[in-house]
């Protein structure tokens, strides 16, 4: 228990315990984690899979299960346009809908606006954008992003924000957006009613110390159930997301709240984030690499779209779990992407899959066994001397 | 045991039992049988789904063994471009390099040829033809044909014919293509060496009824392990193809071999030609209008596309045993379709596969049981009369 009074109270629809915290030799911020929610338990650090239409593409939730996803995001903007979220309501929710069981995360819409609609206004009461479907026009509000994201049922809903690309976006801007997103999360944090789903505040400020500062110390302030940092995972260095992280996760070290790095997805990159201290990821990165032929291996990955594994007899990775290595070689799996079947994109997607959740198993066991220095040093060598196939990741 | 010495012989690759033959009063020729192959037996009648490039689109060997798949039917001409049946060869067989357990029948390449390569010329010898894939130069001829079946190591191989459109060819035409056959069958009978392979003989003749039963007596006349009806199933009437079925089915009634229509799919169509004395059957239908959004239903199909379905909580069919039906709702699968979401083909493709081998099944049980006229008379009168929702089909 705090003074925000949030974790660990029985009447919030989410809790969060964290089972070991970070080490006190400050040798990393990582931390193991139990999220609690309504559709079930969550181990953290988590990466959360992407279902941009109530689907994560390729795959049914039987498949979902098997590459071991506990928890998934489905986008707000995507699914308000269509098929709409009072049909979703209507048809049971978003869970019933997709027939998944586990827990959902919804984004806000914020970031689709930007990236996807064709955005025609950004005021302080809300955003005005074109649908990348059809052309017809809608507005999205604080108040309006919460009630879609109350109709969609999602056990945790996330606050609209307006992020900024770090390094398209002048410091005035990236000011004036975080102030706008910071008022925008007192709205959302209003607006918002349902019992049974938890609510994140945001964090912006770009790439600027002292607003990225200034922005966790406001949002955190707010009773959120859980911390977002958004704005990153974007055309910014490996460098500059850290030194980032390692401005706002300090500030954070005695918030009881989980803390949800907004789109990143690569094994190097989640490795790293964890060490700074995030619990939670999100990316649509293993799902779309492996649509397009590359398949994460360890130390590195395969171009399935090279000559070489026509006549490769092996499995894409030797010992791998998943559906596609069990059953199927790299000769097949090569044929199928050239001859553009469709098994080919729900049998990468499972590989990829699997091998990003089966890194967090990794991560967490080694957590709890007190190995996680360890890990990062293995993980390094092992970039540095990829197996003889993979290419360096 | 017949005079031909073919059926029940324990050195052949393939042995055909019938278990109850067409009754003596004539009221059909429909009959129940078991063929054994070198990778397991198959309940006749059959419909084999079509697994052009050593995939059923959209399905892995678990979902083809889950919709009820006893054998499927793979593309010589296409697994001859693509991957190349030496490297499948190399690679274990086809049965290996796609992780299919159960028997495989593949065709001559003929058709294929002909519908697909761009077809530079026909002689006495075999056919060039460019390759649909880069334009390149290709020519089969009937020991061709059968070298690269033996590659690829199916159960069943099938004799390279002359096709002909019924409606596009003077009976000049039809009369030289089928002397031709006939020719290429006995190359393919000498050229063909595999013994864990069968090898089936193919009718041709078009819709004249003399040339049909020529053909007919030539083919039933060489020591094939079946027989295949060839060059029907295109632009003929239902009418049309029964009459020839009528001229051609007789003639083989002391025959012990399978009898098997290439290319007929839909459910009607499958009920006149088991009547007909068809036992085996192959077609890219149901898995190709369940793409397009045409779900079948008993009495008819439903067309996703339709707008009402978006709000229909309902399964696709009441009581169904598929992955689609037993999980997610009409609303659900019309969503995808429209976001054009990979999961949609998976699921639409078990339906209908479900939906034919299912009905398959429930022939071969009236037939074991004395129905099959009852089965004829309720399917018809349900065409007559299609359930609230589905279309006529």
């Amino acid at each position: 228990m705090t003074d925000l009074g949030l974790a660990a109270t029985s009447n919030r629809p989410l809790t969060f315990d964290v089972l070991l915290p970070a080490p006190t030799d400050g040798s990393t911020r990582a931390r193991l984690g139990h999220l609690r929610t309504p559709h079930g338990d969550v181990q953290t650090p988590v990466f959360m899979p992407v279902g941009t239409n109530a689907t994560v593409k390729a795959l049914d939730p039987d498949d979902l299960v098997e590459v071991g996803a506990q928890i998934i995001l489905c986008n707000t903007y995507h699914l308000y346009l269509r098929p709409g979220h009072e049909r979703v309501a209507r048809l049971g929710g978003l869970h019933e809908f997709m027939a998944w069981k586990r827990p959902i995360l919804t984004d806000s819409g914020g970031y689709q606006v930007v990236s996807l609609g064709d955005l025609r206004s950004v005021d302080d009461d809300g955003v005005t954008f074109r649908s990348h479907l059809d052309g017809s026009t809608h507005r999205f509000t604080p108040e309006r992003s919460i009630a879609v994201q109350e109709a969609l049922g999602s056990d945790i809903a996330v606050c609209l924000d307006q992020p900024v690309a770090p390094h398209a976006t002048a410091r005035r801007e990236v000011a004036e957006a975080m102030v706008r997103t910071h008022s925008w999360a007192e709205r959302c944090l209003a607006a918002h009613q349902r019992p049974d789903q938890a609510l994140f505040g945001i964090v912006q400020g770009g790439l600027e110390p002292d607003l990225r500062a200034e922005s966790t110390r406001v949002i955190a302030s707010m009773p959120f159930d859980g911390i977002c940092i958004g704005g990153l995972a974007g055309d910014e260095s490996a460098r500059q997301r850290r030194e980032t992280l390692d401005v706002c996760v300090p500030m954070l070290a005695d918030d009881p709240r989980p803390r949800y790095l907004m789109g990143l997805g690569s094994p190097a990159d989640l490795l790293d984030a964890v060490d700074a201290g995030i619990d939670m990821f999100d990316s649509v990165l293993p799902a779309r690499v492996a649509r397009n032929g590359t398949l994460w291996v360890p130390g590195g990955r395969l171009n399935l779209r090279n000559t070489r594994f026509l006549d490769d007899p092996r499995p894409i990775q030797e010992g791998c779990r998943c559906r596609a290595c069990r059953t199927f070689t790299r000769a097949y799996l090569a044929h199928l992407l050239r001859a553009d079947e469709l098994l080919f994109y729900r049998l990468a997607t499972c590989h990829n899959l699997t091998f990003v959740l089966d890194f967090m198993v990794r991560i967490r066991a080694a957590l709890a066994e007190g190995r996680f220095a360890d890990l990062v040093r293995e993980q390094v060598a092992l970039r540095d001397n990829p197996t003889a196939d993979g290419l360096s990741a």
